[in-house]
């Protein structure tokens, strides 16, 4: 099962920026520690960052014949890409859309979410730990389905 | 650390209603794992289910000095009630809010939660692993905070 | 064929509230006449009225396997409550939401059915002989979708 | 007791248009099931149908003096038609607003009717048979009315 | 310089639809009047009245050329008819809007015009003797217009 | 007959303000013809002019028990002062809301008036010559009440 | 004169819950303190506080023909519940409502009252000092009402 | 193939109303040329215009069973009526929306169509040329709807 | 302790406007009444009122270093005024906000204020018997937290 | 005449993304069938596809001097780039917004078009065959502006 | 050339008010750094201040051919006033709006201005550095608009 | 003292691009501006412009720890990028935001800055002069804060 963690603008910054808000760990840690996960659960995890959208876009459409599933936090983007949404439709690659920080307990433009209806899962508020979840969560619902044959929880 | 996992109205139904969108899990089912998971996370759970919103409130009022955490599903409430949301502040326990179906994906009315900005995470669309993977996020930022010694990884 | 009439919050002040409004006619007197009508129809016919919104839950579970149809006047509740609806669907029972007032004549919160969309047919403004017309709509509709074997004239 | 069947635009189609939603009966049916029903009830019943707005205005304003009551399906005027309820309201005859489907579950642009807030009653979903629940309503309303002497349930 | 004046939908139940808003004076009472006035003010006034909006649209294209103002009464259609501002505008005949009653204090519904951005003066709440004011302020505009060879005191 | 004309901010720039709006008929001109107009009328006319909102509630008030009726032009004021309403309402002086020019044809901000849903009459769109179609209408109203017995064209 | 005292949810946690909001005086201490006001205003006080939507109407019901007036602080849900409101209506037992903090400095859905055009008046922002001021606002204003014979200072 | 042109109000006013905004050329000329055209493409071509919204309603419910596609510019129609949207979809004919000009660029009360949604394609700012282009389109998407058995090229 | 009571724009008419809304009783006995009231409380009452948005900012300004607390009623400008809220908050004396009606029972356009949510507290309905009871709130808030060293039931 | 087809974020995917919506032709199958078009009309026509709203926005600014319009399907930002319709405005070419599907029959978020009150001509849900008619289109508009020196059939 | 510099209400208080916003620095010491850079600049710069909306209007008026050019701080009235905007859109002196603080990072009702769209430019955020870079602002553009004869960079 | 001048999309038509809102000015001359501007202020000034919103987060992210503060012109970005604003407020350096035009004075969609909120300054209106004042404005107050130790004049 191949993996690919798509994390969108700033989330370089990750460990540097705002900590109060987004903790300490860096984005390398973040990584790291994903790829074990993976490990742990048999899935090959990649993993992807981009501050254009453009890029991301491009990202994602190669996910196509490449990859079981994402984990995406598209960051800022997350509010307004309807780029992305399409990309990650047009792959048609079941994805889980995660935030470090509870979005729901911050500004009002960051209540909203573009990708939210087009994923399988989403999570957020529980830090960086909150990939793991993501990561942990999409690979039990993909095997699930595949062992069910039934090809979603959707609703 | 002890945990309480509430459900708020008709999820009683689980594995029986709607199985197209919420699955055949029973409530029986998911309580009897997530009990298996807090004894391998070191957690004791208990679970309390109640059709009725203030019988909800007077669950949650308990919580004050019996629970570390909670994991609550308040099903149709999570989008009206600011009782529930006041009963959760009042307490000052924290909390994951979940949902078995992405809400998201679904009509206007389950867009809006009354919870979330007061909650410590927020998850939805994993079907019924959706409580393993909030029991493991409400737990390990518990644990993280209480190592950092910080309370919140707060916004 | 079984029919359930549920009433909720204040609809047993009938009579006495508001008689401007509501008439003078009582719940009692009401449920009697239906029984009388359900009698007329082959149908047997039974009532609750409850005023809170988690025992109106629980009596709208009680109705899996045990009612083919319900009229349902779910007062106040109507505009507002999304657990009233997953009961409703979630037991699957076909229903006819009912008013004794002319809800669009009233005040702007009463325009908004949360029930509505839901339902198999609604009818508001005819006073209490709303729950007979109610009663024959159902009972009519549920015998012509067994004859024709079509489920619903849904839309 | 004389009472006037007035239906607007399209409804000229029952029967042939979009079936699924509107069921095979034609106008020409309940038109004739109507009268029947007019009879069984000893009320005269008349009806007409018009595509053009302009051209219900001139039927309903040839209510005043003729008509008791008045069963109205404005179609797709119901949602925007200030001319009918002016007219309506101008000619002081009771009426029953009524609708083949249930259009709280279709477009929302059907949510909305002019007409509502000045009819004695309103009932939608019950498909064809809906007419005959509004003659009944209608009539046994009048005649509850002209017994007490007082003019209106109205609210 | 000639005149005409339009009325649209139940106009011509004036001085008998609702009196206590319209009072007792009847369209053809007004018109007379109209026509006494026009001729002290060296005006051939001319005057039509329609139900149909599809009516009234040809009617005010019959305008074009005929006609150097217009005193326009669109009753219901005044709130929603963009056909009627088109024809209005595409004849490109000066017009005055006017209304019976004082439409601020109705209906939300009859707060909003289609007309009024393109007219050269509105006014309303006079009863039927608006009529004759609409017609003074047209005339005196346009002969003021006339005089001063500027088009309009638009804006 | 007592009338008094009341000018809002701005008003007393009037023939020299944006005069392809509001054109080249200074206030003295305006007030000089309406005294004119009264006195063609047997009607008394005084005529006050203030830039702040304060000043023409004291001046509303004054009119208390000394005229019978008001002609106000209020400006800028009238589309945000209920200040200026509630004198109006308070002293309970019928009065006509005027403009000089189509506000219909403006700003958005110009579309609402908070004074017109308590007025008499409301006209705009006629240049400086609407202050005495105003006056006229107001004066027709009056008298005509007076005659009837009847105290409001309401509505 | 019989007064009741309603305290809607999380109401008995005064004293406890977030007392940088609420303060340090518990729902016993307000209660005893609201008995001796009474006994100083020649007025009989019994106080009940319910969590559940449904124990209020209830509680509520229960008023009619026992109490001459209520103070209610219906917690959170002054801000959704139609049930409530019906009835206080239902019962016709005047009230005035009351809220510890002020309500507008706190979340913009704490600004909404359903209950709030029904109350005779309404006060917040005092701590539990608003309950004294509620229960002497409402004794002088049904004395007042008493002795002038008139229902209500409404509006 | 037959296809039909179905114009709406004020369209006969084509090359006379507002030319800046429509051109010179008539609707006789469009027409012409239209005729031309679908013997180039070997359909035939029929053309109605009408004022009036039912005598439309009328003219599409004509098209079932005798056009197999329709070119529809409703003119002011498209933007508030439900009406010709039901006749379209009850006659159950494909159909592009074209307009002359470019409603984007124009007041925001054109923005919105009730017909775009049902139609098969929509096309405007063209000029009278538009016409050509959607009868174009029309029978391209037609031929190869029937050259591949599917019925859509949908959303 | 000084406090200063401020009344707004029109609030010089109490008594003799439109007493069905307002009452009996002028401000004159109000001020008088509440000079007692003060004595009662050993507190030293000034009261002013004026008409103008200005001279109540100037007022207001003066109360820096001369008063301990205000009632403030700002009448109609409650609904609109930033310069009496930043006047308020700048000179930094704690107020409360009353008002003679119930806003709430009136005109959608009372039931915003700018002023509330920096206020210490709000009352309103209970006629001007409502200036007594904010009197006796302001004075034991203030006493309160003069003696607990808190500055403010904030919230 | 040099034209040139701009296609915006994922129609390099065209012929394999969601291909019940977008159908099976490839974009170089599209751009292939655009040459040739081009050619039959005595236009130069050149193509470019990217991902980026940046890439984008410099292959619209290099249009100066070397286009005489563009067909552009800006695809997800044409719904909110304010950065593309900049460019294009900035860049002064005539373009035509195409798109492959019925935009308004999809998603809400879909109905908004940054872009259109720019263009001179907009069409979509003729699929990819749209593109072709997009080119007819604009080269028939800007030859009949050349001839006419006429600038535009704006609005 | 001639600068009037125009402060509105409370900016009388300016190093009083709320210093953690507004700062230490008093209107005299901003008036008089301001006739400092006047006369750097060459520019005779007189300033007023008025709380009252009428006195502002007065005194903006009076600028009519007395000022080439004003800065203009209205402070709260900012947000709601169109009679300031009037008076100087009516006297036509080109103006820069100024605020000392961000208003874009505090409460929303300081996010709309009711001047800004009349303005030559606007800025805030500066503190009281502010107004000196208002005045820069204004006479560099006035200066530029002298030389080049191009009355605007309006847009 | 570094400064970075970040210009986004289009800005580098500066000059060329719709002279009559934008001026004549280049990008290039403006630069060359502020970089003498800055040996006068003795600042060290820097200049970046890119048409990508990644890109320009990539500059931004670029100033931390080599810029003091920046003057951001985002362009059409400033109305819908969070990505900018999160990286400004990631890297947390002071910034001035500056638009060429008076962007309150044209499209509503240019009238919402998503990084007004998180800047020190916001300025526009002023041509490319406005780069200038920016420039002072920031150094200015990056010059009294560091004085004072102060952050910030916040708010």
């Amino acid at each position: 099962m191949n993996i690919v963690v798509v994390n969108g603008p700033n989330l370089n910054l990750l460990g540097r920026r705002e900590p109060h808000l987004y903790g300490h760990t860096t984005l390398a840690d973040v990584e790291a520690r994903l790829l074990e996960v993976g490990r742990e659960l048999g899935a090959s995890v990649r993993c992807v960052q981009h501050n254009g959208e453009g890029q991301l876009v491009d990202a994602i459409q190669a996910l196509a014949g490449a990859a079981d599933g994402a984990v995406v936090n598209a960051g800022a983007y997350t509010h307004t890409s309807i780029a992305l949404r399409d990309a990650l439709v047009g792959v048609g690659v079941p994805f889980v859309e995660v935030h470090v920080t509870n979005v729901h307990a911050r500004e009002d433009f960051r209540h909203r979410s573009m990708l939210a209806s087009a994923a399988l899962g989403v999570l957020c508020g529980f830090g960086t730990y909150g990939y793991e979840l993501a990561l942990r969560g999409l690979v039990a619902t993909l095997r699930a389905r595949a062992q069910s044959g039934s090809p979603s929880t959707a609703g």
